[in-house]
């Protein structure tokens, strides 16, 4: 059965811990003196604080038992309260007059898409600029498992909830309690980000662009203060360590912590990260390759080709140049590879390289069925067989996705769109890249769409996000049956 | 293990009939006094029986004991015997001159496809063009299941062939004997051919014009001697014909036969017809909705709207109008619907309705697992259980047939093709339609294309029309292997 006032107490503290959140941008408020924009953070703060505060203190929580319909919803109304809460400032700021438009940017922002209906993203207050990426780095390791690793109160039932908003098909119990598992999957993430925001001050970026770069990469989101994105800073140095933290946040952050705690063979057993790297490699590589008739030398066609190719396999969506207008084998290149997408467990988007290996090894697999039509054939990735439900679960997966594109495409083609900017608008938003081709090109942004297609793909971030099943199994029948 | 001299009997056999048939057009050459045709055709017969019948002569045929092994190794190198054999009179004509080209023609009339590399179709003589709408009926219900049909010395081990022909999830096996098996298939689908002739006759089409696109429509070709394709007649008669002919060579042979014999019910209670059906029906109008505007009255928008439906669903591809400047919406139904096909059994190609069905249905009910992780789920397609390895086979194929369109996009891609063209190419030839968008719209042709280009999508229209697995297992190290 579900415990409706159990999700709603636990929604009220999720809410709050983003309420607290909104705060930090009240720094650059302060540094620039932009007096206007402080009443945009303060008053949602505020409101949250009064509706909340009185809630908690009726009763402590107990969450221990807590189920798995319970996760599904309050996964679901988490994303949902936690982007209609972060989208307030943009609206009271006068930033962003259209309410449906703000929902769109927070809801790209948490789910770490990095599509923007920002027409000149450098006019806004840098406040505001660095909420926006800040949602980034909030829902890149999961607001919720953030809440599970602060909150020890939220208890074991907690597990629910980290399997619930980061479903991947290897999702490990890492350490008996959620809360740890939760603590150790944070603390690497800041770890990485404090790492990248001194690589890059070092580099000679100021500690705002630092940041925001930095949430924008290890949250594989995408959002930069900037029209031209990371290309912005014309810096070489700033690419490298750009794309070497982009590809470091689309690996299995459980991998970091067995490295850390001394199983480093796990780094280089694991089958998805190995067809990663080697995707990672090979693309860049072609890429390259392609792209060399176009730019000054090998060098400079290996770092545009890389920094791109990385940036659309995580699912970040920065960019360093129009790839709309490269060479078509370098675009249809990327188009590929947003059929792909990071590693599970990784802050990446998109189908998952683990869920791409096990289909096409599946595909391959059922051939040596023509030549032993009565023979039974395992099916292995990496050294482990996988088990034939998981495959099952895999391929189910594959094809929801696929239907799911197919349909947003349709509905945006009705809506106006070739099929190229209907069918990349629904790649990028479910698989959370950001930029597409044709009108949601890197260069172009989402603005033009109307608002029901607004929406449309909103919910279409926020099914990606949540991988499909954990939010569509809110609309069966069979979830909200009494047993 | 694999019977080399068996597999070299056979495919001289089919060569002949090839051959045989190749004397059809000649009636063309002898109405229209082309004099200068004649030995375009007459050249090839002659030679293929000079070479083929002394082999047949030496000893008679004992396939009882083919293999499966030998099956495929047969049907490969069947379908590119027949197009090696059936491009010559393009080239010895004249008409077409490099022999790359009319190998892609040809490919392209027996796998029905329907692509062509020709600029100026009407420049062609007819014996040329109905030589290439023969292809398309001979391809269409399998040269090899005709093979089986008339040639009963082939026997018992022809049902290993007529699988590997048509491999698809449902090929029952209607009769104990092949023979009998391929007779009814071929006289329903004489029957279906006749019928359609004489409705195009008594609608005013020459004989010829009759033949040719009946040949395209029951065989889900799209050939037609004219560049406006079924457009050029203007007639609604005409189109609504088609239409009902392309609707009904969409369908499963089987539930034909089933429906002869007396089992009429068979038609009502197949699920992949119901689907398929309704997926004609429901897209159909909604492409009429989308058209109204730009067409005159909702009866002429229906009539554009289901004969395109019609012709990209079940894979024929054949025209009315330019599609490719149709409304938006129309033109992503249409490309949402090159990732279906027309049912298993049918002559249509593409995944197939049963296939895009089962793996929808399994990824619903992956998500029964979310709310009872403990369940054990059935998957029905219909109100047939569909057994687990079946589900298993049907989405490797799926994953195998995405992975190639991928694949082939990104090489087109790399040629130089923008991401619409790449992409449709890929599906309208691995789909055996036929158009696509782009430059590969219905009023453009293929010739654009470099060779190589040419010869990666006539494999690809090969792999597409043997359903992909038959041809790639010969390039696995496990079936050359002795045993």
């Amino acid at each position: 059965m579900i415990h409706g006032r159990l999700v709603l107490r636990a929604l009220v503290v999720l809410l709050l811990v983003v309420a607290l959140f909104m705060a930090v941008p009240l720094l650059w408020v302060w540094i620039d003196n932009e007096v206007g924009t402080a009443r945009a953070f303060i008053i949602p703060i505020a409101v949250t604080i009064a509706i909340a505060a009185p809630l908690l203190l009726v009763r402590r929580f107990e969450f221990e038992d807590m189920s798995p319909r319970d996760g599904f919803l309050l996964v679901a109304v988490s994303w949902l309260g936690a982007s209609a809460l972060g989208a307030v400032p943009f609206v009271l700021s006068g930033a962003v007059p259209s309410y449906i438009d703000a929902l769109f940017e927070t809801m790209s922002g948490f789910t770490t898409t990095g599509a923007s209906i920002l027409r000149d993203i450098e006019a806004l207050p840098r406040s505001l600029l660095f909420w926006r990426s800040l949602t980034h780095w909030l829902g890149g390791m999961g607001i919720i498992v953030l809440v599970v690793a602060v909150f020890p109160l939220l208890g074991v039932g907690g597990f629910q909830l980290l399997k619930a908003e980061a479903p991947g098909p290897t999702t490990d119990k890492l350490l008996p309690r959620a809360t740890q598992t939760a603590k150790v999957l944070w603390l690497t993430y800041v770890g990485f980000s404090a790492a990248q925001t001194l690589l890059l001050v070092i580099g000679g970026l100021s500690l705002f662009d630092a940041l925001t770069h930095t949430f924008g990469t290890v949250a594989t989101g995408g959002f930069s203060p900037y029209a031209a994105s990371v290309g912005h800073f014309g810096s070489s140095y700033v690419e490298v360590v750009v794309t070497i933290f982009m590809v470091l946040a689309g690996v299995n952050f459980v991998l970091y912590f067995k490295a850390l705690t001394g199983d480093v063979r796990a780094l280089f057993s694991d089958p998805e990260l190995r067809a990663y790297l080697l995707i990672f490699g090979a693309t860049s590589i072609v890429a390259a390759i392609v792209l060399l008739p176009s730019v000054d030398g090998f060098g400079a066609a290996l770092r545009y080709g890389s920094f791109q190719v990385a940036s659309i396999l995580t699912t970040t969506g920065y960019a360093t140049a129009d790839f709309a207008i490269w060479p078509t084998g370098a675009q249809t290149l990327l188009f590929a590879l947003m059929f792909i997408g990071g590693s599970s467990g990784s802050t990446g988007g998109g189908i998952k390289v683990i869920r791409v290996l096990t289909v096409f090894k599946q595909g391959w697999n059922e051939m040596r069925y023509l030549v032993y039509p009565r023979g039974v054939f395992g099916l292995r990735v990496g050294r482990d067989r996988v088990r034939k439900d998981v495959v099952y679960a895999i391929s189910g997966f594959v094809a929801l996705y696929f239907t799911l594109i197919v349909a947003i495409t349709v509905v945006l083609g009705i809506g106006g769109q070739d099929i190229v900017t209907a069918l990349t608008s629904a790649l990028a938003t479910l698989g959370n890249i950001g930029p597409g081709f044709g009108r949601v090109g890197p260069v172009e942004s989402y603005a033009f769409y109307s608002a029901p297609a607004k929406l449309l793909l909103t919910a279409a971030m926020m099914l990606g996000r949540l991988e499909i099943y954990t939010v569509l199994v809110l609309f069966t029948r069979r979830y909200w049956l009494q047993d």
